[in-house]
């Protein structure tokens, strides 16, 4: 069974997932070349092939479990977490584990194999975005479960295993350092001045204009001051609001724009990059507040975390966020 | 100028570095096959390459910068930080910036091309640490750096853009991440316990025995308990010792031995995998203390940083380190 492993010295949480490493190529170096419609457990037609389906938008009278899909959500064949896991938490001396509770699900994002998000209708896309809300409000009914992480692995060099556009959703029993250090910061910003720090941030990148890529009536696209990665960027709602399962059919409309517009403008900017695609929402079930604002942070993988990045928690970015900008600003997408 | 840049939210600098963009492939997706012995700037009679030795083993009488070293140490060609660097903090609205002052050095660890790490005789390894040793103790005395990190990159899937033998060093201006919540977590233990929480792991790790990979007179290599990525390990000193550059030349040698015997170890048990490997040691100048314990961790490269380690700051890991231990320890080499 999986388990939550704590480090001694520093609050990081480990998953240890024995059974991932059962997934093809788990450990290899060179992955294999994408498989083909025949065996793709994500085409219309092999539904029997993955668990069954926990969600679903499909053609009226068509069966469950098979073919007249337009979306799906069925848990991960190889979960990282299990939601049958009986909640338990143990200290084996200096050690901290948790048993591994939780959920790990994959969203098929269309039937058709050869097709990637930014080539998915907008409509489509918002589909997608609406799976992942249904999928955090039914999940959050589930007291274990503390957070959740909506994540999208595209191309085989930033982790996807399957070709077949798909997203992913992971439910966590703890608040894990990568959201828990940005809901502090966020706080103590709100502490100090009564206001919210991504709203002063966009407000601050409108005025100077130099790292948006673009702006919609709705929504921002830039690429962050401290930029981690070249072409890093951020989509955030103008209008303030810290959980992205109340955002309303409208801002899922615009947040899909926004997001398809972005993909296609990195497909012909960067020439169809791997990337990785997240969301950062509110913990489950804390609902609305003055002070976190959910968005979207998009990562090309065109450069890799290496020694130093693994020693320091720093990160060396050769691309300024400024350039990264206005290259994109000017690409016709 | 390279320039280190603060996230407004969360304490994350991040360097920002136009000049690496410069670096051959530095932002390919697929690397160059490695390069020859003509082409290659670390080879013997092709000194002229790089700039000029800051440090170097050579024979009496060999010219600097010509032929005759067993080791050099030169600045990185492609720096991310820069001593030259006048030092400046800024604000900028929300944002904060410190000019990107600081050390960044290659150490050129064999003058033969093929030689790989675990190839190298053990004094030749030792050498290697000496000479990171005695590049800490020169950089220390520019009061502006705070921090060092000595790493390696083997091999092009953990980052390397030079096939030749070599590790690096980078100096900072402040304490990352990475390293500052370490710090604290130690600190933290020693205020509970009065005692360092690296011996006291050490002790624990040797009475269960299960994560120990071997174990010397004067060292431990483990697969620590929450490792982070299949085959993580870490080679610790038995003996506390805060910081790395105050070791003696026996701690320094039993050392070298050490991270031969694990090299051919996974050399064997992964057939050659790319590996990371860097030091954790205490800020420059800070000295001695009985709370902080250095050691150096070594992380093959069988696993992505993919879209849930982006959001989460948690990874999932496929080998529990009991089996990645058992598997090294039956490994002859």
């Amino acid at each position: 069974m999986p388990e939550l492993r704590k480090d001694p010295v520093v609050d990081r949480w480990v998953i240890i997932a024995p059974e991932r490493a059962d997934r093809p190529n788990a450990l290899l170096r060179a992955r294999a070349e994408p498989e083909d419609e025949k065996g793709c457990p994500f085409c219309a037609g092999n539904e029997r092939m993955t668990p069954p389906e926990v969600l679903v938008h499909r053609e009226p009278g068509s069966e469950r479990n098979g073919p007249g899909w337009t979306l799906r959500v069925v848990p991960n064949r190889y979960p990282a977490l299990r939601v049958e896991t009986v909640m338990a938490r143990e200290g084996r001396g200096l050690f901290d584990v948790i048993a591994g509770v939780g959920a790990h699900e994959v969203i098929i994002e269309t039937p058709e194999h050869r097709l990637t998000m930014a080539e998915l209708p907008a409509e489509q896309i918002e589909s997608v975005l609406r799976a992942w809300q249904e999928r955090i409000v039914d999940l959050s009914r589930d007291v274990r479960l503390k957070t959740i992480f909506a994540f999208k692995n595209h191309g085989a060099p930033a982790g996807a295993t399957l070709s077949h556009a798909h997203s992913q959703l992971v439910a966590m029993p703890v608040v894990p350092p990568g959201l828990a250090e940005e809901l502090r910061g966020a706080r103590k910003h709100f502490d100090d001045k009564e206001r919210c720090v991504f709203c002063d941030m966009i407000a601050q990148e409108l005025r100077e204009k130099e790292r948006i890529v673009a702006e919609t009536e709705r929504m921002v696209i830039l690429s962050p001051w401290a930029a981690r990665s070249p072409f890093e960027l951020w989509i955030l709602p103008k209008e303030h609001r810290s959980a992205f399962e109340s955002s309303s059919g409208q801002e899922l409309h615009a947040t899909a724009d926004a997001l398809r517009a972005v993909l296609r403008k990195i497909d012909v900017a960067l020439e169809k990059p791997a990337f990785n695609l997240f969301l950062h929402t509110m913990p489950l079930r804390e609902g609305r507040n003055d002070w976190y604002h959910w968005h979207l942070e998009l990562k090309p993988v065109l450069a890799q975390h290496a020694g130093f990045e693994w020693a320091s928690g720093c990160t060396i970015n050769p691309t300024p966020p400024e350039e990264a900008a206005a290259f994109l600003r000017q690409t016709e997408a």
